[in-house]
């Protein structure tokens, strides 16, 4: 139908009409101190592709984004936040949604923040980490829970069989897991694997831009 | 002079010619896993403001950069690196050099690095942080020293007494320093102290291009 819809020349714009949909991307920082915070390698790129093609189809989408360096896309509602914390009280608040796609790599951790800038003469410290709010976890088991709940997962290793657990744990309906043991995150393209109840259907590598349209086709189809 | 000069009409774009003149610029990147990293607030855009200067008044330049997103200064030869030890690395090897202005906010530790990325099962992990080389103070010392060896400070309290106490220690000839607890790191402009032997200067909030202007001006006179 998708195929159909595409070679009739596009009434894909109205596919997701009177939908809202919430997306996170990019990374979390996490501060050490006043100059010093953890960081992750995500470039927000893949969420910011998947909230444009949603809002191409007509989506309302609210964009939760950690510290990135990209333009919002047209038709998206970004809120812009530093810290998973931030992250969690945003999603929280954008609710309630009918699909979330969470694609932001969340920090799992973050530090006690030092009030000063931490002095090489204090001696070398140990950075003891407290876990974050799990916000996929968080949505999962949400009496707001929205219809259709996927989430991100970036692996090294064992990527489907660390998704699949993911998915069970979280109550996501989908995990789009992507092997990142090779290219690092941050580059222009992925090969993902989307992991549902019913199975796993693996796409090959694509452009960032074409993860993100078929991503919004087949969600448009789960509707 | 420097003002005839000026008014003069510019023959400032020889002052530097035939000397070599090493800049580090940015944060560096600390790996915590294939993922996760350390990083800081620096933009770079003071070094590279700095660089920039130097090359405009005929000096040579090798800017060691940091992970910023910033074109390179035109006339000025770039070294990208991402951590404090790859950083030092460079540094050595672009010995010998007239002048060293070490601008780059270099993290004080690193993290020893997991082969895979760090899972939430795995429990709360406490970071264990080693020091990292002082790239100045190893100037400092070094046979190659360069005639002029000027250093950074960024500091959250007490900036002047902090920044003498290390210009001796690090056997630097300046320290610049600069209050970063009101305003952190990555702003337009700067409030700057020249930390020298004979004392202290304190300029004026500046932005980073008049700092940089200044700054390699004062250069020129100390050469």
């Amino acid at each position: 139908a998708a195929i159909e819809r595409a070679l009739d020349g596009g009434d894909d714009r109205e596919r997701l009409a009177g939908r809202h949909i919430l997306v996170t991307a990019g990374p979390t920082h996490e501060p050490i101190d006043p100059v010093r915070y953890i960081a992750n390698r995500s470039s927000g790129r893949q969420g910011y592709a998947i909230a444009g093609a949603l809002a191409r189809m007509g989506a309302r989408v609210t964009l939760v984004s950690g510290p990135v360096s990209l333009p919002v896309p047209a038709g998206v509602d970004r809120i812009e936040v530093e810290t998973a914390r931030e992250m969690a009280n945003a999603v929280a608040a954008a609710l309630p949604a009918d699909v979330a796609v969470m694609v932001a790599a969340v920090a799992d951790w973050h530090v006690e923040e030092a009030a000063h800038k931490i002095k090489k003469g204090d001696g070398a410290p140990s950075l003891s980490l407290v876990e974050n709010p799990d916000i996929l976890q968080m949505l999962g088991n949400s009496p707001k829970r929205p219809k259709l709940l996927i989430g991100f997962a970036a692996e090294t290793q064992e990527v489907i069989a660390h998704a699949t657990e993911k998915r069970a744990r979280k109550n996501a309906d989908w995990i789009v897991a992507n092997d990142v043991s090779g290219d690092v995150m941050g580059g222009d393209a992925n090969s993902v694997h989307i992991v549902t109840e019913t199975g796993v259907e693996s796409w090959d590598r694509l452009d960032k831009h074409e993860v993100a349209r078929r991503l919004a086709e087949r969600i448009a189809d789960a509707l």
